[in-house]
């Protein structure tokens, strides 16, 4: 696989998340050269763009419009996805946006419509699981009818402990938003309906428990905050024929200390390592190309779409209809 | 462990269930023999009569009535349980009632009111789950605080194929009872509430899926009738500290054609045969002592009550609070 | 299943072993009675016999002369397992013996020559997997063809620690003797031959590795008394069509501190109490009728003729035939 | 991560590991072009080469002298692997070489002594499984110790059906040589000695059942070729604080006709797919800087020592020392 010139690469947001992006960029991804990373943090820029040969850029604007800048990673925090993918749109330039592509529907879909207007795609959303080599093996047995029709899903997402700014609404517009994404992209079915729950009635309330409605499919979602034991994520489908599920992706067996079995991911980072890698490859690619991958703009938006609805169920105590599309 | 006369158990009905019982009785179970059965099938009753050396009885009002038996084994059809078991109360035999105790609020609250008048335990239903030892193992970890406070709990209850008389109701009073017994056993905490809904609007409507709630717990419970690939029954709880489930419950792993795993259980007969076993012998012990054991009429009751609150809501589309005790 | 009169026995030896078998009985085993217990420690003696209601013994040959003693379990030191099952048989009572049957190929041929000239079996030995469900399974796919033709058979049996008296011969006489019981009962075959080495060539020579010929069948064993971990058995039979094997025993999985999977047993006595428990139930029913159960007079001194040329292998470093029976 | 100007690499050999290598290279592996190919069928190497716009040379000695020619991949029947990585060093050029290095202890002593006269490291034996992501976990954990000091290892080696072209030689030359090399890899120690054997004694001999040496640590090697389940390889290691080893790589468990678990990969292209691309993009990135990766022209020397010494053992049915390197 020989390659052309390198795609020139700007990030906007060095937290965890953005700092992964840049050495994965910088060490696994073919193609990409990072030139240009913002932070309001300075020093934290200055830093991460000297690990990498980057320069500093003054503004997430500044980088963006940045002429030697091909596409642009947004990785600065939430209230910013939306703006920061405008300007790009604006320029015409490929952006990956992480998740969620806004903090509000009427965001998202100023995101969709300015894309259309654009002309062609240039969004994608870092909905990372849909490059995880276990959920894309997962799709491909479900769509291919490998257990029949799906009838039921069953998903687990459950987290060690939560982070210090988690809120209640975060716990579906952050978290279970991974779930409302994958549940169409891996029946083909787009969501109609959902409650939440959770067994917490005041505070931060989690762990919360949502039944989602894909037409005839039905799926439940766990989604836990504070397990201790790690950080786990399960998905099976129940078909006509049978059933599919993730296997836990440790690749060793330990029997140590009385006890024998798994070391269980940390975090998100450790278990959808490979995923974001891919994620970033394919977008390196696509981008190239002048063009996007993955979870659209238009997948982004109805995500938003389905997370609002299960924060207002989880507000009324009712299930709550989504207008299909 | 030297033994006293024998039990003399009386057993009525002979369908798959009550025939399992008459063998595992005879064979299995120390301290019990089967003296006398009834089925509505003259020509089966004689063939399992002769087949344990028991008599007939020539109906089943005359075997509980009967002086040379000594406790009875109600595995009739479901509209004959609490009759029987009332006709057992008034006669003061210890009677084993198979799951459900009747099929009425009203039938069962009846039991409870005749076992209280006539001042002892007596009466033992079937719910045989409470003697698996997974199950037990199960309570005696979230009991015993090895996940900490329980507060989800997952239930996966498949099926291969529907029985031909399954109704809708009966998915939830047959079937899914085994866990709003189970359920309240397993983490000392009484149903509050539940929500039943299925992805089909009608005709049989099956897959079912439950959330059920136990005060600050919340449980899934999802009953399938047809999923082809064998009988599945599965429990995970999810407390403060950790999680803890049952394991599949097959002792061999089996490498052929293209395929490495277990051999699924093909119904509950195969599932459950150690637990009925177990239900049996514990049954026969209490019997002998003139008492009874596992889930009382009260527990029964009280999973008619919670059944009853899942089909009106199964039919309502509306969560239904249960109210305690 | 009604019972006779239950079957006095008397156990000689109450260490862990024997103990564990007195308690069993009592309250596990229907049909038996401990009537007479027997044990260098007077005080110990005292002790047991008092909890289960028996009397003590003056001495073992006491014991097995006593006429209200139906049948023996003998548990005390493998130096007097042979002397006390000569005796049994030369009063005419079941016996069940701990194994090893004996500690040379001298006595346990004493013993198979006695109960041949006693004219029928009376003679058990305690091998007690034979009655474990999950051995039981897999012999039965095994030896019915689920796999094809056995080709080669994997054994592992570890321990956490060493008994502080295990020496280099018990490795081989006292626990891999297990699996030279249980080769030749999983595949028909007699032992042709057996080479054993260890890493260590000095001190507790452990773990040993042995590979067995069965006729065309070749198996592995480790044997390990120090893995730390937990006590291990497992067993893997490959065919001519696929392979199968003993899968964990554990009834949960538990997610906690990092890593998810099973508890390992702690010692043989939990792993295989349920076996021990059938074992003792199928001698107390044989021995009610004069008989015997599980591995024979014969099956005991096999295996110490196999364990003698695996511990003189050992020493001389040579594969050591093994004349078929 | 940009790339400079492409490694352009010649294949030498376009049978099924030779035409993979090419796909891999073309598609997975990022800096390489594959520009010249060659195989003693013509007609395939021209298609091959059409498919990925390579051009054909004549002879495999012209495709190594080349000038166009940067690195080359060899992956021609085993005789040819030492003359063509001889050639490799005379002009100079990174090879990887499939492995066996060569056929005989005298051509790899060769191999390795042309390289040493060369000054640097060209040469890259193909052990694949050194890039596996499994075993490299096994691996890190071992040498980290995670389990203790190593003192045991168990290996399975097991294919579906046995090559048309399957050699009692070959199965320890070709196949078992895999084991031969990751021992001392995982293990940090070199081999000392062999002992292999069969249970069948004429015809094909397989399965082999090897014992090897490595100083303090005993290993066992399971080589099937006719499984009929399918290709299954696994690797435990045994220490002085517990065990680890590596879970079967399947990313999704699948319950149907009455089985639950996994899909056994079909060959060793299946399951070692991830393993052959890291292989071939880690010696693109060495090949690009001049060098070599994996294992050395020495490793691979080393394997053809061991196995010659194994099938000395086979032959003979004595274990067979092996001078440490």
């Amino acid at each position: 696989m020989s390659q052309a010139e390198p795609l020139r690469v700007g990030v906007v947001g060095l937290g965890a998340m953005g700092a992964e992006h840049v050495l994965a960029l910088s060490e696994h991804v073919p193609g990409a050269q990072v030139v240009a990373v913002h932070d309001v943090d300075a020093h934290r820029a200055g830093e991460v763009a000297a690990s990498v040969g980057a320069r500093v850029a003054g503004s997430a604007e500044g980088l963006v419009a940045d002429a030697d800048v091909d596409a642009v990673v947004v990785a600065s925090p939430d209230r910013t996805h939306a703006p920061l993918t405008l300007a790009c749109l604006a320029t015409g330039k490929p952006v990956l946006c992480e998740k969620p592509l806004g903090v509000s529907v009427a965001e998202t879909a100023q995101v969709v419509a300015a894309e259309e207007a654009a002309g062609r795609r240039l969004v994608t959303v870092g909905f990372m699981r849909r490059f995880d080599p276990g959920y894309l093996e997962l799709r491909e047995a479900v769509l291919g009818g490998r257990v029949g029709e799906p009838v039921l899903v069953h998903c687990v997402h459950r987290n060690a402990s939560p982070h210090p700014d988690a809120t209640t609404e975060g716990v579906v517009g952050n978290s279970m938003v991974h779930e409302l994404d994958i549940l169409p992209w891996l029946t083909g079915l787009p969501v109609t309906g959902i409650e939440v729950r959770s067994p917490r009635s005041e505070g931060l309330r989690e762990p919360q428990l949502a039944v989602v409605e894909l037409g005839r499919v039905l799926a439940t979602v766990e989604v836990s905050l504070s397990v201790r034991y790690g950080y786990d994520v399960r998905c099976e489908v129940v078909g006509t024929e049978g059933a599919v599920s993730l296997r836990p992706p440790a690749r060793l067996d330990v029997a140590r200390d009385g006890r024998a079995g798994v070391v269980v991911a940390a975090d998100f980072r450790e278990r959808f390592a490979e995923a974001y890698r891919a994620e970033l490859a394919a977008w390196v690619a696509a981008a190239g190309r002048g063009g996007a991958t993955g979870a659209s703009a238009e997948d982004g938006h109805r995500a938003t779409v389905v997370a609002a609805a299960g924060i207002e169920s989880l507000s009324s105590g009712r299930r709550v209809a989504v207008p299909p599309g």
